[in-house]
């Protein structure tokens, strides 16, 4: 495995795998690698030749008083699972090669991007959008590769690749779980053991909108205020939106439909955690078709 | 020559040509070609295998009182002289093509955008990037060709390709001129036989900038002060800007430099015209390095 800092090292590797024939796959991260990312890595592995990772908490995408500075940056470790799961490049760049002085140029995805977690962070899809597609420029991968876990985030993406011609498959993977559900993610190292607790309420609420779909009495609003009310039966749990929406267009239904998603951002304390579970009358964890 | 109007065309044309190993230039153009669009033809087939150029008039570059409708379209004319001048591919799509329903992603270049051209033209260079970044996406070129002519213009997509790491190389060409110095401007049809007299004053502006400049006693508003008397001293002349300014940022200038470059954009009738001229100590046509 290779582990680069520069574009033109990295772009002298990718040129060298495309060469020999072989497809690029692609796995943009900001690190601190978790199971949810490794299982990224082995889908690129299953389905293209060369699997890049990239590792680069992007500025752009935290508001002014996010967790920028506090977010964890392990890269030894970072390495090491990257290594152990088989990549064959992680491109971990400073900010200022990625942002260097002068630039000036964002991508806006517009549609989608408006509502819930661009409600609450506006900017952060502006942020993401941009870092992605310099991304996507820098490797020019086959396919990359995104989690489910971030619902809004990849459907944003889709729908910028569509948009802009951009020419990479884009393919989102199922959300990796802890035994006890919760969904995995960087930001679970800040919870304190209470914390880690009281988080399983978000795994908890969309189960039970997931089974309260399933009785064609229940409508939209009702799903919704149960899971408000399971995530607001422990204190110290803030939420910023728990819903029922199209899995496309992130709609409010006037009815149950299929498929569904149902998303969850709250805070635990001082952590910022976000959920969704994909609800549809055949199954409820499969990514709707798009 | 091949013609083609679809994405999927396009593609199989540009994936034979690179599996041949040629490379791939583009010429992007709104069609309505002359002189000028073909001096840009003739640099990409000195410079690339594989030439193509695009022909679209694209709506969102326009502003709802702009020339969109009325913009000349002599596709067939247009189609004869790419095969005359040795282009190997024409893309020509329909607007539905490239802005399919539900579009909504649109690049934000900032910094250089938003004076001149920008502050009368709002949202033309947000229209301009995003439909340049895709046709990239689409053509892959290896590199693209652009006139002077449209100065603004050049510096904003060389800032975008900056930016989003777009591995494509931006050339500019020499504004092609009629004998008498008038810029060769597709919007030149529209002037009647007095007006197309009257715009000679866009270009003998900017040799009166030139020669000032070369007078150290000259400052900068000096010169703006001087064009715009010239320009005004005939009726049917509607000055937006008539400026002297820094090649890389457009910045007001304090004093003389060099490089500098002096540009106008000005209503001859109804008819819209720009016209620009790089001013340096050593010669007075050429780009500025950048």
């Amino acid at each position: 495995m290779h582990a680069v800092a520069t574009v033109e090292e990295l772009r002298t590797h990718i040129q060298a795998a495309r060469q020999s024939g072989r497809s690029i796959g692609c796995v943009p991260t900001m690190g601190a690698l978790h199971a949810g990312h490794i299982s990224l890595v082995e889908a690129a592995r299953r389905e293209t030749d060369f699997v890049v990772v990239t590792i680069f908490v992007n500025p752009t995408q935290f508001g002014p008083h996010e967790d920028f500075t506090k977010y964890p940056r392990p890269l030894e470790r970072d390495l090491e699972l990257c290594r152990d799961a088989g990549v064959d490049l992680v491109f971990h760049p400073e900010v200022a090669t990625v942002y260097p002085t002068g630039a000036t140029t964002s991508v806006d995805v517009g549609g989608v991007t408006s509502v819930l977690e661009g409600a609450f962070r506006p900017g952060h899809f502006r942020g993401v959008a941009t870092i992605v597609l310099k991304l996507f420029n820098m490797v020019q991968p086959d396919v990359a590769f995104f989690g489910q876990k971030d619902f809004q985030q990849q459907l944003v993406i889709k729908q910028m690749v569509r948009d802009l011609d951009v020419p990479v498959r884009v393919q989102t993977c199922p959300t990796k779980r802890e035994a006890d559900g919760l969904a995995m993610s960087s930001r679970n190292v800040y919870l304190s053991p209470t914390e880690r607790q009281t988080a399983l309420l978000l795994s908890q609420a969309l189960q039970l909108a997931n089974s309260l779909a399933h009785d064609a009495q229940s409508t939209p609003s009702d799903i919704e205020a149960a899971m408000r009310r399971l995530l607001e039966s422990e204190t110290g749990v803030r939420i910023d939106y728990a819903v029922l929406v199209d899995p496309h267009t992130l709609a409010p239904l006037e009815r149950l439909q299929s498929p569904m998603v149902a998303l969850i951002a709250a805070r635990v304390g001082t952590t910022r955690l976000i959920d969704n579970l994909v609800i549809s009358s055949a199954d409820s964890t499969d990514l709707p078709s798009s």
